[in-house]
């Protein structure tokens, strides 16, 4: 039931019209990176199949819409029995996505698109945007750890747990969030709050009890009274006075405030001096990639970042603008695309069954993405000829290249066809993109390069067809 | 186990350090408005109460714990019989708040008070976060429903529920999320997407068949092929071919791109034309506080909002940062206070076990609030003196004042003593707030007056004591 109240209501209008076995294509698809990117992380994908398979409405909820007093009994006694019976393709978790491109396409009767709609975004739209802003976030951290820290300042539960999923996906390398620690199996981290250090009569002693309990993980927070003349003594002396003489060593400190590049340099050197070259420096406080990136570029001596409400919400940028749109009508057995204008021109839609190819060359990088018909052939022995919208006047093809299609069978019929691997085999896929394939220019903050999302010339001759089709009435 | 790993950690040292019936005070506040408002709004209250009254640990929670690797099996066995066994005082839920007042405060043993840390503050931010962003909306729609479209585009799906929740405290009247009309009784509302239009063949056909499915509520969404030249004009003859010839009226058009305020006025006037003066115009895309604001003063005939990704996501400001701060440790049966010193003069807290009182003038007017000891009695037939802490000096008195405790009971010794409203009894109590006790220049978006949160003069001397005794060290 966690649906648009419009997708109850199109659905029992369609069901009355009797349009119950049409099919149609419907694609998610979004318009710009956020924070000016020059890419997205498809995510959410697991999830999506969750509740597919299990959309359903229950006795209650049935009772819930008959007291609205709008849908008819037929229909509810429709729903009551509903299972989704469409296809959904999609690109595989973890891939990187590029504006324009139909991520996901639903091919189902009417009703049974319309229904999974708000579920779909929701999904896309939520972990998309905390993926891609946590890579952000790693890519300043330049190896650095980073870990989720931001349940307290999330949008809710699931936006913790999902959030924790998606960060990881990004590649976060751990969440303080427990359960989805539990959920995904993912490393869960943390320490001690301020509350612990002001629960005792002083700094040092709440320090030994931490090092007594955890002697072989003590990350002691050493601002909450005096970082240089209190903090990093106290967690020194509890290294030499506790630890050492059990054989163990101080794992590190954390900083949560002031000024972490200053501290962190005179806490490194402090520690050093006192032989805990191995001791860590973990910093939070309202981190983002532009402190982060800012920290690193003034040579702070940080081993690990906490990252916490500004990954969470995304806070630069909390909105993911994945929409979903028609793309084409079955009719008489054959898909009949569909087209969006808009006094925009980049609001015009994509229309029709379409796969998405990217676009390798022989070093396995990727150059382009291209978008053709669905039932269009590619020999990649041949030279592939194709279009760049934006220059549609030039004949160019690749040459050389191998092609991978992105879209796979998730349902076919209602039937799970797909795989939901783990968040970890997903956050390594990430990384091997970004690592391997994504070029460096399209990774960075200022001004990243444009990836080419092309179009096969019959594709971009049916979208140019359809469109001088339009009556032009103004 | 919606919780922060390190709330784990640290109960598990506070178990083995016997620190287990210690009480404490723990108080949640925040340090600063939304959008550099004047107020927020405080929800989350009945989410609160339903997490600390089926926090539990499952067997499954349990083994999790275990293979951590990290925690006793005696403080194992503690967490598998855990319920909650202390105090909780809050603000009614839908109170109108101001930063660094203690709108709730957690008393219990140590343990106890540091488990329902994380859900305690994610429920706050989100809620209070949302209900304020949906207060500013409202207000500058000055009178004009406002309507919660942002499922797609919410942080999952609790953000969506939960957030539609939040909106109707602040004062939206309905919300398209089906799932939130269900769990709140809060009227659900929405008609028609653009793929009901691009579906049929011709956007007529589509209004026909809508208006045939549903004649007494038909809102027609006219802007997916060109509002002034086909939306509007086939709104307008399925008025009169479709509807009047069953007796029935147009309820409205929708209005989702372009210019809205050229484009309502005009659409206006064409349905006014026609004779329908009583069809309404909803309009919705990318709507905020500052857009409705700015189409209000520009003399937009627009009777309804529908507000989506902004509000669902506070878009402007996503973070609502309240803290979770001990305040006090049980000592030989006496809570003494403690006190976070900072470097910002704004980040020291305030020490003790506290109420806050709302202070009414003769008209009932919210006049300032003010901050007391726990065990403080205020005698009302007195003069009431008062600190201004930002003016420390001067001596001022209250006389003729109405003083109301805002803290409540919500839960002694485990026991759950408050009540949970409807969430319409909740959005009627902010609406009475805001409409008659609190000052209108408080609720402006510009240069707000900032409302007077005093001390009284023995809470403000034992605060400094305190400060005074902290060691300067730097």
């Amino acid at each position: 039931m966690v649906m648009d109240f419009y997708e109850l209501t199109m659905s029992n209008g369609y069901f009355k019209g009797k349009n119950l076995d049409a099919r149609v294509v419907f694609d998610v698809f979004y318009r710009s990176n956020p924070d000016h990117g020059g890419y997205s992380i498809f995510a959410g994908l697991e999830q999506i199949v969750d509740y597919i398979r299990n959309l359903h409405f229950s006795t209650e909820d049935i009772s819930y819409l008959r007291a609205q007093g709008i849908f008819d009994e037929d229909f509810l006694d429709y729903l009551s029995r509903f299972t989704f019976r469409g296809d959904v393709y999609a690109f595989p978790e973890g891939t990187v996505m590029y504006p324009g491109e139909p991520v996901l396409t639903v091919v189902a009767p009417l009703v049974d698109a319309q229904l999974v709609e708000t579920a779909i975004l929701l999904e896309v739209n939520h972990q998309s945007l905390i993926a891609t802003k946590t890579r952000r976030i790693c890519n300043a951290a330049a190896g650095r750890a980073v870990s989720d820290f931001g349940a307290r300042r999330a949008h809710n539960m699931d936006a913790a747990v999902y959030g924790a999923r998606a960060a990881v996906i990004g590649g976060a390398t751990s969440t303080a969030t427990v359960l989805a620690g539990q959920m995904f199996d993912i490393p869960v981290s943390g320490t001690m709050a301020h509350s612990w250090v002001m629960f005792y009569e002083d700094e040092f002693t709440a320090f030994k009890n931490y090092a007594e309990t955890y002697p072989d993980a003590v990350v002691l927070l050493v601002d909450t009274y005096d970082v240089l003349h209190s903090g990093v003594p106290n967690a020194i002396r509890v290294a030499k006075e506790v630890l050492e003489p059990m054989g163990k060593r101080l794992k590190g400190i954390r900083l949560d405030s002031g000024d972490l590049a200053y501290l962190s340099k005179k806490a490194r050197k402090m520690l050093d001096a006192a032989g805990l070259e191995d001791c860590i420096i973990v910093a939070s406080n309202s981190l983002d990639e532009f402190t982060i990136q800012s920290l690193v570029s003034q040579g702070a001596c940080i081993d690990s970042f906490g990252v916490g409400e500004r990954l969470i919400t995304s806070k630069s940028e909390p909105v993911f603008g994945a929409v979903y749109k028609i793309a084409a009508v079955e009719e008489n057995g054959v898909y009949q695309p569909r087209i969006k204008i808009s006094e925009n021109v980049e609001k015009i839609t994509n229309p029709g069954w379409k796969q998405v190819y990217r676009v390798y060359d022989e070093n396995h990088k990727a150059i382009a993405d291209l978008i053709a018909g669905r039932d269009e052939e590619l020999d990649e022995q041949k030279e592939i000829a194709y279009i760049d919208p934006s220059k549609p006047w030039k004949k160019r093809s690749f040459v050389n290249c191998t092609f991978e299609p992105l879209q796979k069978p998730v349902f076919i019929d209602g039937r799970f066809v797909g795989d939901t691997p783990s968040v970890k085999k997903i956050a390594r896929y990430v990384s091997n993109q970004l690592e391997e394939e994504i070029w460096e220019e399209e990774q960075r903050f200022e001004n990243p390069h444009k990836h080419y999302v092309d179009m096969t010339p019959s594709y971009y001759e049916m979208k140019t067809k359809l469109l001088s089709q339009v009556r032009e009435i103004e």
